[in-house]
């Protein structure tokens, strides 16, 4: 059988995969990244990883690849620059020295634009030719579709749309220095932030009073939601109105068919949702309106970034 | 000699024009549009302006076909939809209305997205895969060129950019209504706004507060700045500064090499470009710092438009 290694490489998580040419996962596991602070040293363990997840399968299969997700990566330069939350610093050759140690075909991308590549071969982008994905984690990432094909930039850094600057009123610094830009508001993070916004802002009631902000949980936040919490209905309303508005302006940018939404802040479901569409709707254009959709991934949430990192390569053998 | 005819449809002007392969005009003229609100007349006009122009070559051409820019243009239906500034109203099937009367292979565009195929095809951008076309006159228009393609969008209103909300402090209307809306800042128009604004912000002497609303021309604008007016300087850093933080945005989209500036407002030369230059490297994003430029047309100004509209025909014989 023919397979492609996905790798994703996060901020606490690094998954490995063996994906097939439908997106199904034979195999997946991960480590903890930061257990690896030497670049050389994790190379090594991502590749003693692939193997075993390679022993564990009954025949032996066709490895046509590996395909890598990682924050800031430069799929031109094959590098990881500077990337906030990894401890490898700088300019990282990442692509050169893997391919020294595990030699195949090889290519790494941004983990935003992996995962709108992914929804383009095995999810919910698979009939459309315009659409972005938008990955709602730690950060806000964007992966940007337009006529059939993944917008890379002109040197890999396309999509970078959590440093769009929002200039909101409270202007919150972004994890890049950026005053009042769009992740600041819009992720898990974002609306943790927003919680204690709403905390200073109220003098209703509220769960999260008695609760520091180290301690907190998106769940928790949902929950609260459910519960009829102030605080937290504000909250969602508060994030999905800057949302709506950044999508709004996106559309006018290169017109998807749709957004597609993935990653922790989507798991709030409708608290986010109806609000969002509502906004959404108010915000866009006249041009625009009725045409475009906002849509969760369609790929199972466990396998979505590791089927990603393998698209990179299975796109090469469509 | 092979030919195609470019048509670029503006509130004020219809240009006509001839243009070889390599971009050079063969004859053009133009006719006023407004005097032709009846959307049949308008498409004879048209066609007996094609026929004089090549009767007027000493050998008969081959013509190939013919594009069109237009403002509010869907290149996927052929239409013309909602222009606020052409008098023919609604949803317009211009394109199978005109083959109807001059039957050729043909083509429509936004008249932005088509100076981008210009600029691709004959340009500056002859050397880029991607790059952002700007056009600074009534209003701010944009043609978006990501991995050498033009993006059309969804169903071909990509680009609109002069929509994108800015959240600006004082909030002007659009002529489509968007409070805050780029281009009621950045454009010749936004530009007259601002030296108004000026005069209620500040007491100054200037040579504008003797001049009414109407009788403002961007010349003059160019003209006071060297002249010493404080309140034209200011004008044009304002103008620039939102300009910048508005690139700055548009650049964490698609990564351009470069924005292609052109337009009226471009005349303006360094008044506008220089605090441009200056506050568009502060904006950006440390990942893009030295990384993307801002360039002039490389297009002679008189024929630009028309050569971006024949850019769609002869984009299909390269």
């Amino acid at each position: 059988m023919d397979l492609v290694v996905g790798i994703d490489i996060g901020g606490t998580k690094t998954k490995v995969g063996l994906v097939d040419r439908h997106g199904n996962s034979h195999g997946q596991t991960f480590f903890r990244t930061k257990e690896y602070p030497v670049l050389e040293t994790y190379l090594i363990k991502t590749k003693e990883t692939v193997d075993a997840l390679i022993n564990d399968l009954d025949d032996a299969p066709r490895i046509l690849g590996c395909g890598i997700g990682a924050p800031n990566a430069s799929s031109k330069r094959g590098t990881i620059e500077n990337a906030a939350n990894l401890l490898w610093k700088g300019q990282v050759p990442f692509l050169e020295k893997f391919k020294a140690i595990m030699p195949m075909p090889m290519r790494i991308m941004n983990d935003a634009s992996a995962a709108a590549l992914g929804e383009l071969l095995f999810g919910s982008g698979k009939d459309m030719t315009d659409f972005i994905a938008i990955t709602l984690g730690t950060g806000f990432g964007a992966g940007i579709v337009a006529n059939g094909q993944l917008i890379d930039g002109y040197d890999g850094f396309a999509g970078e749309l959590g440093h769009v600057d929002m200039t909101i009123g409270d202007g919150r610094l972004t994890g890049l220095g950026v005053e009042g830009g769009l992740e600041a508001y819009v992720s898990a993070t974002g609306l943790k932030r927003t919680i204690t916004y709403m905390q200073s802002q109220y003098l209703d009631e509220s769960r999260f009073r008695d609760i520091a902000y180290n301690d907190l949980h998106g769940e928790d936040i949902t929950r609260a939601a459910e519960e009829g919490d102030v605080l937290a209905l504000r909250a969602f309303d508060y994030t999905a109105k800057i949302m709506a508005q950044a999508l709004a302006n996106f559309t006018a940018f290169t017109q998807p068919e749709a957004f597609v939404l993935m990653g922790g802040l989507t798991n709030s479901g409708k608290w986010i949702l109806e609000p969002l569409d509502k906004y959404f709707n108010e915000f866009l254009l006249e041009v625009y309106r009725g045409k475009v959709k906002i849509i969760e991934s369609g790929m199972p949430d466990k396998t979505a970034a590791i089927c990603g990192a393998a698209a990179l390569i299975w796109e090469k053998h469509k």
